[in-house]
């Protein structure tokens, strides 16, 4: 058995896998391929009602909540945001708390003032910051509900009148929270969600556009409401994989109950990690992310044995991102108990 | 057998769904599924780089030329073309033959001035105009190649030392031309090229983005080629059936075979609707295209007639576009001889 632990594109359910693979050569027993029917179908508008509203369900959504799946990933969301709510001389509140907080920060400069309320730069990202204000002035307020490369997780919303804008590309699906605290919440698939080329984008009716520059139409969060995500034929696939993959989760009990599995799966793996005397995990313990664990070990050459041995026992994906070094190991929702288990067998064999 | 003339997304090779079905159970033997791998990795680099590879080849790009799959469809290019080369005085020239040509000009407008040199709106779109003028000073020159909705293909590269930009979504790698001549050409993958998701865009390195305009990331040509098309995660798996259908197509004599065979299917069906007495194809014959042929009947009653008979005898996509009415065939590169003879003797058996 392989043990996948990528930080994304990640591991997905095997049914998913297996009903992916049957659909592109039967879909529903059309006698046709995924791939080859058109989007303007009823056959794709079903697939892509049914996405919708699970979305809905699992995340207990509000009527005001427009659920879009468009092109690109997170990093179309990091401009198409501030393009769409930030005019020149209007200001966005950021908290920047590591590599996808920061790239969100220089995209939104170029429309407006950035107004970065908080930063955990000082001890290398290792935690959130916690006490900061937000400027009642400002046009919204963006963070990143989970770090992937740092390794750490937001697990409060902050207090604020100030629409919230939220990055949940790595943690969304994954845990309880009140998802209709937010006027934005956008997540490229490829972790919690389906399959890489898409995005979740849900958007409060409530908060509306209102800027003087015009907007192609394919960065118009309007045009896409109003044509119900088809304003181009969208990536049919990778929304088919969403749906899929959604349909699983409210299979086995939707979020309350994938939420129990990936808190278990975290306290095993930290808990491993903090009793062993050669692995020292980098993120603060209450802000450490159940997604994504990085840890390092102080002596390199240690390290180079234990990525070995991984290697030689089917895990894939450990090796931490090159930005921070080390290792990382990735507990999406998809990820087995078993395969955590396996990792904290195998953690603790090492010396 | 069903006869797949979706106008896109459409068929796709039988062994393309084959292989693509396998990989996602288990990708190249290594026990993962495609949609689980990391997009950094050597394995999708591998996919990636025979893609590009394929692509040079088939189309015998010189190396001035930098191949990029990028996020979104054509719809995307529409407006990223003008971001990145049109500045806010200067003037696009573009030809307005369709709805297509329509959109990409509509989203020009936005970022400077657009000269539309000629159109075909007086006729309806019935046919590709010949004789006009590209201003010299025009920062390029933008058509479209195929016009999906309308039928109608334009054959010939206009002799300008203007910069051409052609949108060859829907009759990419179809037949043979000097693809050289281009200083930019994008297609979204969905006819010809792959499965819906991804972008192919070919820039050539001396047509330089010079704008005053600070360009968000993700619509930055220069930084997606200085990357490598891997500024974010890319869209794996689009870019996956992308690489197998062009390893079909270099397996089945590459371009030039298959323009033959394309040939043969637009004779025949043009052939046996001209001698009809019921059909009435719309396009003007010499822009007559080969990939979507558009045809109507006088009488509505039997146009639901044929419809009808059609759908009995497993014929798929041949009802036309909602704007244009009546019937559209298409005759894609994967769409067999076989399916277009079928059509052709229902069509015959038609009175």
């Amino acid at each position: 058995m392989i043990h996948n632990f990528n930080a994304g594109p990640s591991i997905l359910p095997k049914e998913v896998f297996e009903q992916a693979s049957k659909a592109i050569l039967n879909f529903n027993n059309t006698g046709l391929s995924i791939l080859e029917i058109g989007h303007r179908t009823s056959l794709f508008e079903a697939v892509l009602d049914e996405a919708r509203s699970l979305v809905r369900e699992l995340m207990q959504l509000n009527d005001d909540k427009e659920i879009l799946f468009l092109h690109g990933g997170a990093s179309t969301q990091f401009f198409q945001v501030p393009m769409n709510f930030l005019d020149e001389h209007e200001t966005g509140a950021y908290l920047d708390c590591g590599i996808w907080g920061i790239k969100a920060i220089r995209e939104a400069k170029l429309f407006g003032n950035v107004n970065v309320v908080a930063s955990s730069k000082d001890r290398n990202y290792t935690y959130v910051p916690k006490d900061y204000v937000i400027p009642a002035n400002a046009k919204y307020f963006h963070y990143t509900s989970n770090n992937t490369i740092e390794g750490t997780e937001m697990f409060y919303i902050p207090e604020t009148n100030v629409p919230i804008v939220v990055d949940m590309s790595s943690d969304i699906l994954s845990r309880q929270t009140d998802f209709n605290r937010f006027s934005l919440i956008y997540a490229g698939a490829q972790k919690n969600i389906g399959a890489a080329g898409v995005n979740l984008v849900i958007i409060d009716r409530n908060f509306k556009p209102v800027v003087n520059r015009k907007l192609p139409s394919m960065m118009d969060y309007m045009q896409h409401i109003a044509n119900g995500s088809m304003l181009n034929t969208p990536p049919v696939f990778a929304v088919y994989v969403c749906m899929l993959t959604l349909r699983w989760l409210k299979s086995i009990g939707g979020i309350p109950a994938i939420e129990k599995i990936n808190q278990q799966k975290a306290d095993l793996v930290y808990s491993t990690l903090d009793a062993h005397p050669l692995f020292r995990p980098t993120v603060a313990k209450e802000d450490r992310s159940r997604m994504n664990v990085v840890f390092v070990m102080d002596d390199p050459e240690k390290e180079k044995q234990f990525l070995d041995l991984c290697k030689k026992e089917n895990m894939v994906g450990v090796k931490g991102h090159r930005s921070v070094g080390g290792f990382r190991v990735s507990l999406y929702n998809a990820l087995p108990l078993e395969s955590a288990k396996a990792f904290c067998d195998l953690a603790k064999s090492f010396n």
